[in-house]
C-alpha cells in the first residue's frame, strides 16, 4: 500500500491561513441580521426564545402595543429566560415570570419588581436590547455587541435583489427579492444536528448535486439535474461585494464556465430528465443562500444556518414567490402546502440536512478542517471561507467565554 | 444605550466572601441526616439503593429482622450496586448477586464468600456503614465521613418543633412536629433537575410567590396569597441556632417586619382572594423547609432537597397532620390521595420544581452565582446561606475526588 | 467501626504492574483479527458500517463480485461514511454517496470522482484498506496499523481446535471448531454499553456462575451447575501459547484443581439440579471465549466483546455445532431459533451482559482498577491480564489521539 499522507492533492493545506477567521468561527458570526422567527410565531402578548450564537433572546409583542421587541432572554436575576413563562403585562413592559423584575421594552431597564415596587435595585440595572426588523412576515434581529455601531441596514445581509443587470443568462423570468414589495414569503425552520459552517458549505456546493439525482421531485419534473457542475475556469464564482450592501459569493452557473457533468462511464452512472430547468446558487455574510428559480421557474428559495451553538443550526427555508393580489397568495398557499413544503422543503430538501449532519463528526472529533482532501468543485467553497473571514462584523465566542471575560456577559446585562 | 456593569444594585459581590464554603458546597452538605426511602418502599428482604451527594447508599431491611441498615451500596469486589439484583440471604448479612460478596449488616464485614468460604480476604475487608433511623415511616441516614463522631440526634437536622413559644403570631392552631407522636406522615419524593442550593432558595424566597399567584388551589380556596412578601426591618428574618439543636433561618410572617404586596400598579397585576390563610416558611440545614398551616390550617408540609449529585437532587415533599387514630388516619389519607398530593404536592408544587429547573442553567453555565443580582427580598436568601456555610458540618466532595484522594473511598471501603 | 485500607487481601496493587499494558488498553488491542458481520448481514451492493477499537471500517460486496472488501468508512474528501448511503456502482469500487469520490476495493486508490473525472486529486489520495476473510458465515477483518506486516493467519486469533490430546477430562464427545470443515455457525451481536475488558472478563470468570444459578435454562436442564468453582492449585489455569498460534488461557475444569461449590451454609444456598452437565471455558487474545459443550454437550459457544470505543462493546455469541447434511443444518436452524437463541444466547446470557454493564460505572468513574479487591477465584482473570498484556500486537489509541499525532489518522488515509 501507498502512503501519500494526509493533503496529497488537497486544498486545504496550503490555503486554509487565508480564511483563518473562519475556523475560528465555530459560534458564528457576529453583529449580523438573522431571522428570529415567523411574524406569526410570536402573536400579541407572546414572549418567545431562541438562541442564535449563544446569545439567548426573547421576542416580545405586547398586547394593543406597536410591534415587536428583542431583549436578552435571560432576566438579570437570576437569570432565568422570560420566554419560559411570557408574562407581558403592559404595552412597554416585559416582566420575568419568577420574581416580577419587570423591563422597559424600549431600553430595557428595571421599571420595577412587582413585590418590591420600591427596591434599591430598580432603574440601575436591567437587560440587554437587540435592533429588530420585521419584514414580509419575518422578524430579524441584530446579533452581536451590544456596542455595535452604526448599525447596518438589514438590507446588507440579506442576498442582493436580482435586476435585468445581474439575471442569470438564457433565463427570461424576474425572479422575487425576499425584502421587496408584492411578494409571497412563506417558509419553515428547523434544527440541525451541525455547525451551521458545514450547513452553508453544503447549501451551494456544485459538487453535492449528486445526493439528489434520484429524487422524486426532481424525477417527477423530468428535470435535467446534472450529478454535479464542474468550473473550468476561475470566472465559475463571482464575488459579491457592493459598497454598504450584501457580501458574498455566486456560482456563475449558465455561463461557460460551469460544466454540467451529466454521466461518468468509469462508474456507469448518468444523469436523467429532459427538462432543462436552470437554476442558480450564491451565498451571503452571514449564511444565506438563495437559490434562483427553485423549485420552479420565477420562484426562488432562501435558506438561512444560523448557529444556535457551535454544534446546532437553526435551518431556515422560505419561498418567495411574486404576488400582486389575494388570490395569488391563495393559490401559493395551495402550492406552498401541497407542493413546495411537502416535495421541496421536506422531501429533497431532507437529503441536504442529512449530508450535513454526516459531516458534522468528522469535523468536530476527527479533525476535519485540517484533513479534508478538497477537489477542483470545492473552488466555491473557498471563496466563501475566504468572503466570510473578510467580510463579517467579528466573531461569536461561546456564553462561557464571554461571561468568564468580563462579568458583564453581551447577552444579559448592560 | 446606558452601561451599569453587572452587578450593579445586587447584593452578591459584596458579601458573597461571608458564605464562601456555600459556594463550594456544590455536592451538598455532608455529616447530616437526611431521609432515603419510605418505610413502605423497603419491603422485608430488600435491598434498595440510592444516591445522596454522591454516597452510594443501600438500604436493606432482611426479612424476619428487627429493622433495616445502612451500607455503602458498591461491593467491594468489583464495585456494583448490591442494590442492583437484591440478595439477602439471612437476618444479618446481604450478599452480592455477583460473585456472592458476603457482608455483615451490623458493621459491613466480609463474612463469607459464597464460593470462596475460605477465602483469606475474608474478614480483612468489607464495606461501610451508614447510621440509620426509621421514624414515624420515613427511613434517614447520616451521610458523611464514616469516622465522624459523635453522631448528632436526628433532631438536630429537622425543623425546629412549633410550640407555644415559637407560634406564628396571629393563629391559634397547632402544627405537628415531623418527628412527634400522633402525627400522620405520608408524602412523595421524585428527582429535580437543578443543584440543591437552587431547590433550597426556591422553597422559602418571600419573592417566588408570583409563580404560585395564578395557582387552581389558591384560587380554589380563596386564598389571600401575596404577589410576593417585601422585608421591612433587618427583623423580618429570624436565625435559628438552637444549642445542640437545628439550625436555620425564618420568615417571621405575621409580624410588621414583612408586608404582603397584593398589587403593583405599574404593571396592572392585583393579587386574588378573599381567604386570609396565613402560613410561615423556615429552613433548616442541611436543607429542610417547614411550611407551617400548608396546605390547610393545622397541618404542615415538609421538603427535602438533597443532593444527588452536582446538577440533581431528590425532591421530597411530605405532609404531616395531627392523628390520634385509624379512623382518623383514614380520613388524612382520604385528603391526601384527593386533594393534597393532586391539587399541592403535585400542580402547586410542579411550578417551584419548574423554577429551580429553570435556574440551572444559568448558575451551572453562565456565571449566576457571580453575576446574579439579587433585591431585597433576597436578603433570607443571603441569610440562608450564611446559615448553610456557618452550621455545615462538612462540604461534600465528588466521588471522583474522593476515590482518588485516598484510594480509600468514604463510599463504599473501610 | 475498623478501617482496613482500600487493598485488604486483594490481589491487585501487587501485581497490577505485570499487567500494565492491558490497564491502558481502554481502546482495545490493535492489529488482531475481529468479526465484523455474519455473512448475511451484508447483500450483494450493500456497504455496511461498524466500529472497532475506534476504527470505522466500511465492509463492501459488490454486485457480481468475488467477495467482500473492508475499507475505511471514512471519505477522504470530508470524512462522511461510507456506509451512511451505500452507493457500489461497479465490482471493483465504492463511491462516496455525498460528492461521489470513488475509490478502487483493492487498494482505496481514489479512482474517479463522479462530477470531476479530470481532478487533479484522482490517484494522489486515497482511503485504506483492511486485510478481510470470510469464513464459515463470518466475515472478519485485521484491525490496527495499515503497515502491520506480516498479516498473522485468522487462526492465531481464535480458540484453539479440542483435539484428543486437550479434550475436556472425562467427556467423550468432540467439540466442533469453528473454522472447521462441516460445522454450524450461527449467531447474534448486540452492543453491551461496557469497556470490552470488564466483558471479557466477566466471560470466563469462575465466581460468576452465582448469576446463573437460578435460570431457567439451567433449571430446565436440571443441570448441575455450581455456586462457583474454586481453584485449590496453579494448575487450576493453564496458559495457551501456542507457536504462532493463538494465545489465551484455560480454566481446567474437570480435573481436581477446580473444585465445584454447591452450597454455603453461612448463608443458607445451595445449588440445585442432578445432571452433571459438564463444561470447560477458556479465552484468547484479542478477546473470544470458548465454552465447551454449551448449551447442550459436543456443542460449543464462542463469545466475542469487540471493543466499539472505551464505552462500549459488540457483544458476538456464536453457537458451532458439528454439521455434515442440509438436513441436520435444518436440524440445527430449529434447535436454534427455539432454544438456543431464546434460552441460551438471550435470557441466559442476558444475565452476563447486566452483569458487565453493572461494572463500568465504578471502573470508569470511581477507580475500580485499582481499588478492587479480587478473591482466590479471580486468579484466572489476573492470568488473564498478564496474557494479553504479554501476547497483544499492538494497544489501539483513541481516534482523537490518532488525529491529533501524525495529521495522518491510521483509520482512513494511506
Amino acid at each position: 500500500m501507498k502512503s501519500f499522507g494526509g493533503k496529497a492533492g488537497g486544498y486545504s493545506a496550503g490555503i486554509a491561513q487565508q480564511y483563518a477567521p473562519y475556523l475560528e468561527a465555530e459560534w458564528g458570526l457576529k453583529n449580523h441580521w438573522y431571522p428570529i422567527f415567523f411574524s406569526k410565531e410570536v402573536a400579541e402578548g407572546d414572549v418567545k426564545g431562541s438562541t442564535i450564537a449563544g446569545y439567548d433572546i426573547a421576542v416580545v409583542r405586547p398586547k394593543g402595543g406597536d410591534g415587536v421587541y428583542a431583549v436578552s432572554d435571560r432576566c438579570v436575576h437570576r437569570g432565568v429566560k422570560l420566554s419560559a413563562r411570557p408574562m407581558c403585562l403592559t404595552k412597554d413592559t416585559v416582566s420575568c415570570w419568577y420574581h416580577g423584575y419587570t423591563y422597559k421594552l424600549a431600553d430595557g431597564n428595571l421599571e420595577t419588581i412587582i413585590a418590591s415596587p420600591d427596591d434599591p435595585v430598580i432603574g440601575k440595572t436591567g437587560i440587554r436590547t437587540f435592533p429588530v426588523e420585521e419584514v414580509n412576515g419575518i422578524i430579524f434581529v441584530f446579533v452581536g455587541d451590544e456596542d455595535y455601531a452604526p448599525i447596518p441596514p438589514l438590507a446588507a445581509d440579506v442576498p442582493i435583489p436580482i435586476t435585468d443587470d445581474n439575471k442569470m443568462p438564457g433565463v427570461e423570468d424576474d425572479v422575487p427579492y425576499i425584502l421587496g414589495k408584492n411578494v409571497y414569503v412563506r417558509g419553515i425552520h428547523r434544527v440541525g444536528n451541525a455547525n451551521w459552517r458545514l450547513a452553508v458549505e453544503n447549501g451551494f456546493d456544485p459538487g453535492h448535486l449528486l445526493i439528489h439525482w434520484d429524487n422524486p421531485l426532481v424525477l417527477a419534473q423530468d428535470r435535467q439535474l446534472p450529478l454535479g457542475m464542474k468550473p473550468t475556469a476561475p470566472e465559475a464564482i463571482e464575488v459579491i461585494d457592493r459598497e454598504g450592501g450584501p457580501k458574498g459569493i455566486m456560482n456563475m452557473y449558465g455561463t461557460e464556465h460551469y460544466r454540467p457533468v451529466v454521466e461518468n462511464s468509469r462508474v456507469n452512472i448518468k444523469a436523467r430528465g429532459n427538462n432543462p430547468m436552470p437554476l442558480r446558487t450564491s451565498m451571503y455574510v452571514p449564511g444565506c443562500l438563495m437559490v434562483e428559480h427553485w423549485p420552479i421557474k420565477g420562484v426562488c428559495q432562501y435558506e438561512w444556518y444560523i448557529p444556535i451553538d457551535d454544534k446546532r443550526h437553526a435551518y431556515w427555508e422560505i419561498i418567495v414567490a411574486p404576488c400582486e393580489s389575494e388570490e395569488q397568495r391563495q393559490e401559493w398557499d395551495f402550492m406552498f402546502e401541497n407542493f413546495f413544503e411537502p416535495l421541496g422543503l421536506r422531501d429533497f430538501n431532507n437529503n441536504d440536512l442529512f449530508a450535513r449532519e454526516q459531516l458534522q463528526d468528522y469535523y468536530e472529533n476527527h479533525g476535519g478542517w485540517d484533513r479534508e482532501v478538497l477537489c477542483d468543485m470545492d473552488g466555491v467553497i473557498i471563496g466563501w471561507r475566504k468572503v466570510a473571514a473578510r467580510f463579517n462584523r467579528g466573531i461569536a465566542t461561546s456564553p462561557k467565554v464571554r461571561s468568564a471575560q468580563s462579568g458583564v456577559d453581551g447577552d444579559d446585562e448592560y
